[in-house]
């Protein structure tokens, strides 16, 4: 039978997502403790991976077992051996043929700023803290430039596999909500460090050093060199996968 | 010159505010930054303590210094000093005769409870959350019977001073926010403890395990050992200090 699960995890202390040498990450622990309840090794597979430090509102993964699994039990036993910043939040059993990253037709990303004088020590790790004020008029009147079907080579950091660069995002509100300015993406795919670098190509737009006309000759050049810095991970969130 | 300045900190790894042996405190953190920014021993006072892994959105304290102190240097000197989970936000020069323990009028704290179905990693540290479903109607109707003038002896540990045990709570008012039930208190002064106690009661009160007019004779009988074991700490914030 083939599990679907929905996860929300705290990536500040976790290499990310995928299994890697080195470092801890969500996918690793996952398959450890799931071994431990079905007592077997059991393959996870993510819908994508988020970088060190990103975090998850709502990752989903699945993985094959045979035989029934009871969803309160299961819950209830993973989450007390998983630890504490990693959550299963549902199970669900699902078509034999449902693959958590091929299956996906979209996903959404939020990137959370926080916009107080003095950044709270509560959010500190969940939040991005600009140096500086932001004009959000322009911000917000940039953002549509990226929406869109478009080639992001600009925006993508080099690492991902020869996947084909041209993306379309669907939405990119810019949604005040308290003392946070929440960037909110959806789109059918996203490339390497795709929305990090969209971000950061807005803060310099708030921050007028760069002018939206300018994005525009960026995303043509389909170059990476000419965009802006990444913004930090922390402030990442994987929000909701689309099936 | 005396100096008032406004903290807020994330309790998790710290002892509480007041220096003891054994444990980093938030008080100690402070004394030895202020004694590197001011180049000599300076010492701290809080308008209270508040206990291990409890946090502050505006802890209140005040020094005395020799000198102008230039508020945004300060600020900035101190933050890059200090550990991020401790922040100061704010500082302004006060009259000599101003104590931020004796002077205080009053305080306000919060405790958050999260409602979720499984808790959210990003929120671990700063909620509790209480197994099992709660009947928050029958909280909010007992609520009342703590406001006012008590002699609140059934919900003080022992462990401060001897104190005058009659407080009086000004407001006791339950608040659901998002996913959060927020429990707001407002009184001239709190005994060690007392809240985290009154917390744990009305979740009894939640549960069905503790009738409303229980409640009165427990305040009635003036005996810690008749009431509901304390909420834990970490969903308990000092939100404000009134002066």
């Amino acid at each position: 039978m083939n599990y679907k699960i929905c996860i929300a995890y705290d990536g500040t202390n976790y290499g990310g997502w995928q299994i890697q040498p080195n470092r801890l990450t969500i996918q690793e622990l996952l398959e450890e403790k799931l071994a431990i309840l079905l007592k077997k090794p059991t393959k996870v597979t993510g819908s994508g991976r988020t970088d060190a430090g990103v975090h998850a509102m709502a990752q989903v993964a699945n993985f094959h077992h045979e035989g029934p699994l009871f969803p309160k039990l299961f819950l209830r036993s993973m989450n007390a051996l998983l630890p504490p910043d990693i959550r299963i939040l549902s199970i669900d059993e699902v078509e034999d043929s449902f693959h958590a990253r091929f299956s996906a037709k979209g996903k959404a990303y939020h990137y959370h700023l926080s916009l107080t004088p003095t950044i709270l020590p509560f959010v500190r790790n969940f939040r991005y803290h600009p140096r500086g004020k932001l004009d959000i008029k322009k911000m917000t009147e940039a953002a549509p430039l990226f929406i869109g079907k478009h080639d992001f080579t600009s925006f993508a950091n080099v690492g991902s596999s020869s996947e084909n660069p041209i993306k379309t995002l669907r939405r990119l509100d810019l949604v005040q909500e308290g003392d946070d300015l929440i960037l909110q993406f959806e789109g059918d795919g996203f490339l390497y460090k795709m929305v990090r670098n969209i971000v950061g190509a807005l803060i310099q737009v708030g921050r007028g050093k760069l002018e939206p006309e300018e994005i525009k000759q960026i995303l043509a050049a389909k170059d990476r060199t000419r965009a802006s810095q990444a913004a930090p991970p922390q402030g990442l969130f994987l929000f909701r996968v689309e099936y």
